[in-house]
């Protein structure tokens, strides 16, 4: 989408800043004052219309004085100078700009226009332009920090955690938040209004990008869905993670988003369902977010075994098992040799089974909650090891005695204290550092980061998307709404399971049909101007013969006469009555942001009053496919409740994944809508019922 | 259940240490640490065999040698010489002990029988006892700290939270996080085993204690639940709310709970449904539990309408919208005049609508965030005031010019930073601390504790308890498996539709009885060994006339001897055939913890797959649980889904609340089964269309 070069706002090699001030507070000030601190490598250049110099260093009047092709403009000015002041920079052929004035399309159709002057102005020039509206960026590895933000000289270069979110506050803090937790920072940037560059224009620098390990996103909306997907595929191919929050599951908060950053957010369940199968994390708090992204950083290897826990106080077991099962992440049987090891060394009131409790123990014993993890640690079962222990000075002393047992475990390691309230000691605190084990002020936080890492761990092994169909998909011929007997014979061609039956232009036809096909049968009027047949009574059910048939007929067409009078039909629908089964919904549409997105569900009450449905892209495999399904909270009904036999879901697949193929492969079919889709007892196969086809 | 004297071990006039010891880390040496260190004003005995003093103050060599009637003896002895420790201390007429030693109940069976021999030697004397397997406890007004963690001296006497806690860890983590929030502490308890004193003997005394406005309990088991209910109710009407963390969710959990403190859990949704009508707050973590505390223990008025927030981020305004909505918190629409204020002071690019975004205003002007939540307060449509802000440094300046603005507020206001990496300046904690305002750490957590202090003010509002009916119940007599006619002649007694029909013992009769209630009929074998009489064959449905009749007549019989040879029937009940509606199950039995409980929920899937189901009290009133039938999550289902006309919940409402009552008049019945109930249009009515009594 964007074509300017992101390096020179990036990784400047000379920056200007526009509105340079003597004011400690002013934007200007701050970002001057943020360059001198990270001792930034490049040329400064100061612009202040009244000063000579600022702090010892030297300003020009204007931006007209500044030397030509400085690669970055920080434009510190208010709002009514940015215009003016960015086409002054482009004269001087700067190669980026970061704006921090707001007012823009965040307030109204005003300052909306305002934005698109300033985004066409600087597109023309090929200016890569942050925000407006945002509160900059840092770079801090090329020491770059361009930011109203307080940035401090990081500790080291070690691959760090991006971080790119849409809020300036947002960004700010959760860069406050991986300082504290002691976790590298490769850089962080606020996209504001995003009018030139957005989120994704920066996680595809990141992806590639050998300083960052994780992506840790903040976002009200993003800009360009299917690049996203594309690049949260490839992230994930690269085995970095790109955890995400994102605001606006309630309605409310999306007319929020449009009022923050003049940002429309789009269809939240279809967001959430195409980026989760793309392995992105998901989370829905601040707290976690940093949680996920710390851990993640700290352990590259995500796991996909269960958790195991170990502690000193027996409550935690509990705790452990409570939150793990509402989390889906298990909490494995050890190995009988693990059990055997620990069992020797405790006493015979401590457990030496996951969650292993040591007790009391542990107080004459201060290695134990390291031998613990240890074991858990190289016990087969095991993805992942949570040492969760009562606060108190003890505490430091189990950290210090577990650190050397577990540093360098490739397996991701969680030192977590029982409540928030217990004194950090430095000693606890360095310990784990050095050790490189993040550390969490209480167990279910720790867990959960346990549990959203295993999830992508997860996620990464599975291979949902199907190859391309050997076979050419049949040529789809009509436009508009199809009627369902033209719905039908596409889907026949598919190779898709529908009822017998054929179209019927006179009675005669329908008692031929009728015979060809056997009895009963259904009648069903066919028009592509009558898309709710059943509500004109053109539809009828269990006809028994034909003396029902001929009355049938009749009923028929008076029912929609009265119903449509003048309306002409194609013809009747004569199909075989299908067996009774279960209700599935087959529905693919192309969505404006998202594209292409099949629901699958079952139908009435699943889908009207619990929305219980799966989201997914169309090129899903079957077995993909049967796994959505399991994950209905519906599946219970499929899966033979009730002394049912299980459905035959793998039919059900076979139906969805030959269509998503299909419209995947013909670009003019919009919408397709297979309501009912019945499903028989495993074997037994499942036909469409009903097809609605949009194109 | 227990006699003994609390009094004697909460607020001890005399104190002996048995096994007082000069190692500094040993139980006995860091009980006596802390009586000094809180200035304990009582008499203090030290039992050590080889030592004549211990610090300055003098030993005894046993128990023996100390004063008679000393109220507290502490026990910091290994668990062999606790049951002669105890004995000895009984000969010296001590009124309590604590117990710290493990290795009881919660070990083995040996462990359990020994801690049955030291409950009853302990209830034989009238000893107050406490543990074993527990940390102990401190009374922090009265200077007693008999527990081996660390306690400081309280800053203040103002009434504070009590902490009840099964596990130790969890008791000292919560005194910790509590101290750190600033929020004061009356009493800590461990009660680990609970063989003689337990979490209710301590919540009895804690709701009528003066120092005491809030209670926060972890519980892995609660022994006496029926006595914790009537300890909530009186709670509730003393408005002092109950936060509690009880694990045991999951199956797992459970059994985790049977190993740590020998405690087996009981059933984990009765016990949630019953507590939470007595307005106990249940939270699912620490940090909750914590939060809420703290916000409890600020402002003693919870409030009842919906959050105001006022912050300087608009991200804050989609995070708040999410969040709240996910827990059920309203975000009320400001009144008019609230609006025109805050919109008059702000910039056009600010919000004046709930959450108010002040935005980077807030630099400029800082008492913007104050004023904010200041006229959030005055609103009459607010509950409580969340100040949510972007951490920095301005972040103590706010809260410095908001403090004052909002001292003494009776609605809850809390200030929270967005996310937990900002540093938090001793300014902001002084400013805050000043004027009683609380801190939470990020935005989500002070949205979350106001979410459930407000849902405890809701629930406090409701009076869902019937008065006992006035008109008499009548006689049940039967006992045993009630055949479904016996069942529905009760029923029929206290005035419970139920369909028309007579019990047939010969076909003459069957006629008889269906010409007189009209067809269609259904009949259906009675016999008490028959309480699956469908999968016996035994119901035949819609049968039209009587030639229809006499043919089911012998294919029942038929049926039932197939199934069930030599089952010798009571006859057959010739019923009216019902017309369709909506299937609800309403069910009563009685839980061996907590007594009888009712069960509402929709037949079907709903309660097999979905387990979408209400448990609730015998005496609630028609109202509360026609609200309880509006928070299924089927709901839908009966406030009229898919076109139909919502169902007659009144109906409903009347027939389980006529039964509840009846059934607690009732000691003798066990059990009611009415399955189904069906519900017709508002208007038309319900009908049990079968019943189950067991007596």
């Amino acid at each position: 989408m964007t074509t300017v070069n992101v390096d020179r706002l990036l990784s400047p090699r000379s920056v200007v800043v526009v509105g340079a001030s003597a004011r400690p507070e002013s934007p200007g000030a701050r970002v001057f004052a943020g360059l001198k601190r990270l001792d930034f490598a490049g040329a400064i250049h100061l612009v202040n219309p009244t000063r000579a110099e600022l702090d010892g260093h030297p300003c020009v009047a204007s931006i007209s004085a500044i030397p030509q092709e400085v690669d970055l403009a920080v434009l510190c000015v208010p709002k009514d100078a940015v215009q003016a002041s960015l086409e002054a920079c482009i004269e001087r052929k700067v190669g980026a700009a970061v704006v921090f004035a707001a007012g823009y399309a965040e307030q109204d159709e005003g300052g909306a226009q305002e934005q698109r002057r300033l985004e066409d102005t600087a597109r023309a020039a090929g200016i890569a332009l942050l925000g407006p509206n945002c509160l900059g960026f840092a770079n801090l590895r090329a020491r770059a920090p361009i930011t109203m933000v307080n940035i401090a000289k990081p500790a080291s270069d070690a691959p760090g955690v991006a971080i790119v979110a849409q809020s300036g506050a947002f960004m700010s803090s959760l860069y406050a938040t991986m300082s504290l937790k002691g976790t590298p920072v490769s850089s962080i940037i606020s996209v504001g209004n995003q009018a030139v560059l957005g989120v994704e224009d920066f996680l595809a620098r990141f992806i590639d990008d050998d300083g960052t390990c994780v992506m840790a996103v903040f976002a009200e909306r993003l800009r360009e869905p299917k690049r996203f997907l594309e690049l949260a595929a490839r992230a994930r191919e690269k085995h970095k993670p790109i955890v995400m929050m994102h605001t606006g599951r309630s309605s409310k908060a999306r007319d929020a988003a449009a009022s923050h950053t003049g940002a429309l957010a789009g269809d939240d369940a279809i967001m959430r369902a195409l980026v989760a199968h793309e392995s992105v994390i998901l989370v829905d708090s601040i707290d976690e977010l940093a949680d996920v992204a710390a851990l993640a950083a700290a352990f590259p290897e995500a796991p996909t075994k269960g958790v195991g826990v170990v502690t000193n106080s027996g409550a935690l077991r509990g705790i452990t098992f409570d939150f793990c099962e509402s989390a889906g992440l298990d909490v494995p049987v050890l190995d009988a040799a693990t059990v055997e090891k620990m069992a020797s060394r405790l006493p015979a009131y401590a457990v030496a089974e996951n969650p292993i409790d040591v007790t009391v123990q542990a107080i004459a014993e201060p290695d134990l909650i390291g031998a613990g993890a240890r074991a858990l640690l190289d016990d087969p079962n095991i993805g992942s090891a949570v040492l969760a222990v009562h606060a108190g000075k003890e505490a430091a002393e189990y950290a210090r005695l577990a650190g050397p047992m577990l540093a360098g475990s490739r397996k991701p390691v969680a030192y977590s204290l029982l409540g928030e309230g217990a004194p950090l000691s430095p000693e606890l605190a360095a310990a784990l550092r050095e050790n490189g084990i993040p550390l969490f002020r209480s167990v279910e936080r720790a867990l959960g980061a346990v549990a959203k890492l295993t999830g992508y761990g997860r996620s990464r092994l599975r291979s949902p998307r199907a190859a391309s169909p050997s076979a050419p998909v049949p040529v789809f011929a009509g436009a508009g709404t199809l009627t369902e007997h033209d719905s039908k014979n596409w889907l026949r061609q598919l190779g898709i399971a529908v009822p017998k039956g054929a179209l019927a232009k006179t009675v005669s036809d329908a008692t031929r049909i009728a015979k060809d096909i056997g009895y009963p049968v259904v009648l069903k009027a066919q028009a592509s101007g009558l898309a709710h047949k059943s509500d004109a009574g053109g539809v009828i059910l269990n006809i028994a013969d034909e003396v029902a048939l001929l009355r049938a007929w009749d009923e028929l067409h008076a029912n929609v006469r009265r119903a449509r009078d003048g309306l002409a039909l194609d013809g009747v629908l004569v199909e075989s009555m299908a067996r009774k089964g279960i209700e599935l919904v087959i529905g693919i549409k192309r969505d404006p942001d998202w594209g292409p997105v099949m629901l699958l569900g079952l139908g009435g009450i699943w889908i009207e009053i619990l929305k219980d449905v799966r989201l997914m892209p169309l090129d899903f495999t079957e077995a993909a496919i049967v796994e959505e399904l399991t994950r209905l909270r519906a599946s219970g009904v499929l899966q033979g409740a009730r002394g049912n036999r299980p459905a035959d879901l793998r039919a059900v697949a076979r139906i969805a994944a030959t269509l998503g193929q299909a419209v995947l492969a013909t670009p003019q079919v919009k919408e397709v809508d297979l309501n009912p889709v019945i499903v028989y007892p495993e074997g037994e196969g499942a036909v469409a019922l009903d097809a609605l086809i949009v194109a």
